[in-house]
């Protein structure tokens, strides 16, 4: 098996360090194609002990991170192949339009798991996000996250058309934490990109929500505006 | 005036990019030593007037970039003499125990300003809040805070006393959001370094709080924790 550098169309593809990898091998057991591990790795047990377990190949072979030429230091490296979810209709939803930072969305994979809404819509364009840069950012939460992807919005809400949707926006109509909460506990936050946010069409969806800010910055993190959200939206459900 | 690799030790510090120096110009001028601006920038009309109206010499000069040796193009730089800050008595504050990543600091300056808490108190040791990484992930919000170093809590909490105290720890006594909120509007939030959270001593000051999250986790990001108690203290004290 031959480690090649990722590339999106590819059908597997690769965890990078002891921690990730040791989520995929507990969460997604029968993805894992192999696992090496550097002869320099000092704590390999845990990774070993799983790779038994699941009957999966476990390699000693220092020359496939010389060839990952990777900037930090990795001594565990999984491989597994890519797989497709589907969303449950029965849990709440967080739908990301477009995002574009393989990063932003590792960080929000793993904000996510925190507050277990373990589902997520990407509506592409997308970043990639079996990208190996986005599941070291998950921390390998990816692992826990059923995610599914949708070409437009619209093939999203014909498919969960009993979500009550809250698209997060700079005028939203209801100001999360101050007026009376949403009691909808069958529901999704939808969230724009980076950039742009959600465009004006989404006013016309479902209770816009909007997060109070102050002049001094123009916009929000993401990332943390989907904290704010995911937050508040599953302690108020509970 | 020669423009060396930025030093902790040193007595002034860069703005990275056309954002960040633009923000030094409007809310720190008189701190502005100088700033270059690389041929190529297209858009330099905003520094060029800000410097002129601050009279701070603006320098057209390629090499100063050159040597920079940034993986980024960097178009404007801004240098500005480091200063002291004072916290407000009657404000309230954010206090970061020990934080030790510089991306992470400018990432909670920036959702500080966001919610116009517009005071931040460090404990030592500490990262670098002057390092240009660090203003670079702040995106320049660093110039609307006042920043001041505390070589313990302690030093901090004899200075500013009538501030009631939230710590924010995993096993805190209350849930915030789900609790009865805290009524106070002259609080400190108190938060742990990135890997080990506060120490057990915080428990026993003021009003511990927890956020509730999932056992799928082992932690929430710093930052995103920050948001969340930034956000819901400054709604429900409104």
């Amino acid at each position: 098996m031959k480690i090649r550098s990722y590339k999106k169309d590819s059908d597997y593809s690769y965890t990078y360090g002891a921690f990730a990898t040791i989520e995929l091998l507990k969460l997604r057991p029968s993805q894992v194609l192999r696992v090496f591990v550097h002869s320099d790795y000092k704590d390999s047990d845990n990774p070993a002990k799983l790779c038994e377990a699941n009957a999966v190949e476990l390699v000693l072979d220092d020359r496939v991170f010389k060839r990952l030429g990777h900037k930090e230091n990795i001594y565990v490296l999984g491989v597994f192949s890519k797989y497709k979810s589907a969303l449950s209709p029965l849990r709440p939803h967080v739908v990301l339009v477009n995002p574009m930072d393989m990063g932003n969305l590792g960080t929000i994979m793993r904000i996510l798991a925190g507050f277990n809404i373990l589902d997520l819509a990407i509506i592409t364009p997308a970043a990639d996000y079996f990208n190996p840069k986005t599941i070291r950012a998950s921390m390998g939460a990816l692992f826990n996250l059923e995610i599914e992807l949708f070409p437009s919005f619209e093939i999203y809400r014909e498919k969960f058309f009993s979500h009550d949707l809250y698209p997060f926006m700079l005028d939203g109509e209801i100001e999360l934490g101050k007026d009376p909460a949403p009691k909808s506990s069958l529901y999704s936050l939808i969230f724009g990109n980076e950039a742009t946010g959600l465009p004006s069409y989404f006013k016309g969806i479902g209770t816009s929500v909007k997060l109070r800010q102050s002049n001094l910055v123009d916009s929000l993190n993401l990332s943390v505006a989907v904290g704010i959200g995911a937050y508040l939206f599953t302690i108020v459900g509970d």
